[in-house]
């Protein structure tokens, strides 16, 4: 477990660095998304629940989806037993005054017994709160083709 | 021109939608996303400016702006003579209590006179101003293999 989630001693500093291209947003961003990509392909997703906050959106192709609850129940119903995400690209900006995040990633995803694995695009928006974040928008889509 | 830009006479009422996924969003995320391929497929890219900020973000690829002269210049510089985006999914999320969106694309791009698209993903963060949206964040990449 990294440093990004549950310890919470990580301290944002987000609205000091607005005026540039700050490596921290890249660093924070990267620190979740190694988490979160390590949570959602081990053995139990429901850990993901933790980085939702009731207000929390997420869209996993064309289902959307609010609150913890129903995140967590559409995370743990997905129909494949087997996923590794590689990321191919990470860009972080800071998001405004707030210090809130937006990453786009782009990646390759193995699902179960495929050899071939697909590609996908995935946006976050990470909002501070108490010296960590929280994920208020998750946007997931695959890319066909 | 649509009613996106310039006119500024819509009106977003954002945060009394934050519960739900409001179809308001995506209308406006559509609008603005059709406005905005138009205008960079066009004759003249440097009509995109308008929806800049001094302390807007633009990532295009490896590269990385801030603020409206250097976006412009980027756009302006970018060697393709002919562009064609083609829009495969749109999703859209409020982003918060300000009324904010959070956009991703993905799509397919015809560069000059390639006869194979080239897929891509974006991603765009709105801000409400005035009755109209500014361009706060802007992620562009392509998606390669």
């Amino acid at each position: 477990m990294g440093r990004f989630f549950p310890v919470g001693l990580w301290c944002a500093g987000g609205s000091k660095l607005m005026a540039g291209f700050a490596a921290n947003f890249v660093g924070v961003a990267t620190e979740f998304a190694t988490w979160y990509y390590k949570t959602i392909d081990g053995t139990d997703r429901s850990g993901l629940s933790v980085v939702y906050r009731p207000h929390s959106m997420m869209t996993f192709e064309t289902n959307q989806v609010q609150g913890v609850g129903a995140i967590k129940e559409k995370l743990i119903s997905l129909p494949f037993q087997k996923l590794n995400h590689q990321i191919s690209t990470l860009d972080a900006h800071p998001s405004g005054e707030s210090g809130s995040i937006i990453v786009l990633i782009t990646g390759q995803l193995l699902i179960d017994d495929n050899e071939h694995p697909q590609k996908y695009s995935q946006c976050f928006h990470l909002v501070p709160e108490g010296g960590t974040y929280y994920v208020l928008n998750d946007i997931f889509r695959l890319i066909y083709g």
